[in-house]
């Protein structure tokens, strides 16, 4: 989603020091010092208007989030919603995910959430999704051994790429639904506003999970 | 499927001592001297009235085929269908795949068919789908490590609960699809009885791969 650039909005983007550090790589591998204390850490790969991160965020007062959104003009909508619920446990980085390694340091990731990512439909552009084999190494990187990806999609295509990438990249896959909201993952699901559009149409989503390759290595090991 | 059982059938089957061996386990291990030859073994589990595998034996002379069958009704149809079409690589096995063991050593089976497989689709039934965990673990002990499972079906919740008990006993999974016949592997799809009314329904047709545990234990061990 492109959206047209507002006029101010780095501007006022500024004014929310603590929620969009500006210095982020300076905190890799010491993000725990910057909340003050030694939650683990959830972080949205594409959080737009970020209901789902600020929602968590309110839930669990225990764990540190991230909302890493490229676009300033949905990211700054979620800013809001964190300020305006007051949370001190969510902070947004307004970074490409691309330069996810710049920001979080080897093991840092407990959780990584991606939630209705751009499908980018055309096959000469899937290596764009965020789920293609050269995301799926990056994450593999900031994402701590016992860590896992959630998956959410409205798109079957994308799903079934993903599904696909993760099992190449020895992602050990479990809680695939092909009907999130008929399944029993439908308790306790927090929706995107993507999300509840869609199901408010009647449209299926598509979710998974996806555990660190070390805990398939584990495995192999006959260490769990 | 439960057919009225047709009087004559089980002499009928007996006529055919090539094609349906009455003595199975004493050829456990030895399958390729029964053939005469050292060519692969693929094998289909529920092999119905027998359409796909006889036409697989067809189309592939250097592989020996195996269709698993219990009912009787349909597999006599699936007999005369090679004897018909005069197959000397293709043989049946008139039992229940519980019993998978007692007819294929360790590793003899090269590659294993799933087809349009019964999804018994009360959950208090699971435990009866041909990809629940414990037939799986038949499989891995009678399936080569270098081999792998191709499952079919137009069953959303067997395909759905099939990857996650795959994933779950740690068979890596590829070439998962949601959709068969717009996918890249409609080429050389052969299809079955049940799939070809599906399809001119223009039902979906979900499909994957999952292969053996050791080839990922070998890739986690760095050799492959």
């Amino acid at each position: 989603m492109r959206l047209r650039k507002r006029p101010g909005v780095r501007e006022e983007m500024a004014t929310y020091p603590k929620l969009v550090p500006m210095n982020g790589p300076d905190h890799k591998g010491n993000w725990r010092a910057f909340f003050g204390n030694d939650n683990p850490i959830h972080i949205e790969l594409g959080t737009g208007k970020g209901n789902f991160i600020t929602t968590l965020a309110e839930q669990n007062p225990d764990i540190n989030f991230f909302g890493v959104e490229l676009h300033e003009e949905v990211l700054i909508q979620a800013v809001k919603k964190a300020e305006e619920k007051g949370l001190t446990n969510i902070s947004f980085l307004w970074i490409n995910v691309n330069d996810l390694e710049d920001y979080f340091a080897s093991g840092e990731v407990n959780r990584i959430y991606l939630n209705f990512s751009d499908p980018w439909p055309k096959k000469r552009h899937a290596k764009r999704r965020l789920t293609d084999r050269s995301f799926l190494s990056k994450y593999k990187n900031v994402l701590n051994p016992d860590g896992y990806i959630q998956l959410k999609t409205d798109n079957e295509t994308l799903f079934e790429y993903s599904l696909n990438e993760f099992a190449h990249e020895m992602f050990l896959l479990s809680g695939i639904t092909l009907d999130l909201h008929k399944s029993e993952y439908a308790e306790g699901n927090v929706m995107t506003e993507y999300e509840a559009k869609f199901v408010e149409r009647g449209m299926r989503i598509y979710r998974c999970l996806a555990a660190h390759p070390m805990q398939l290595m584990a495995i192999a090991h006959g260490k769990k």
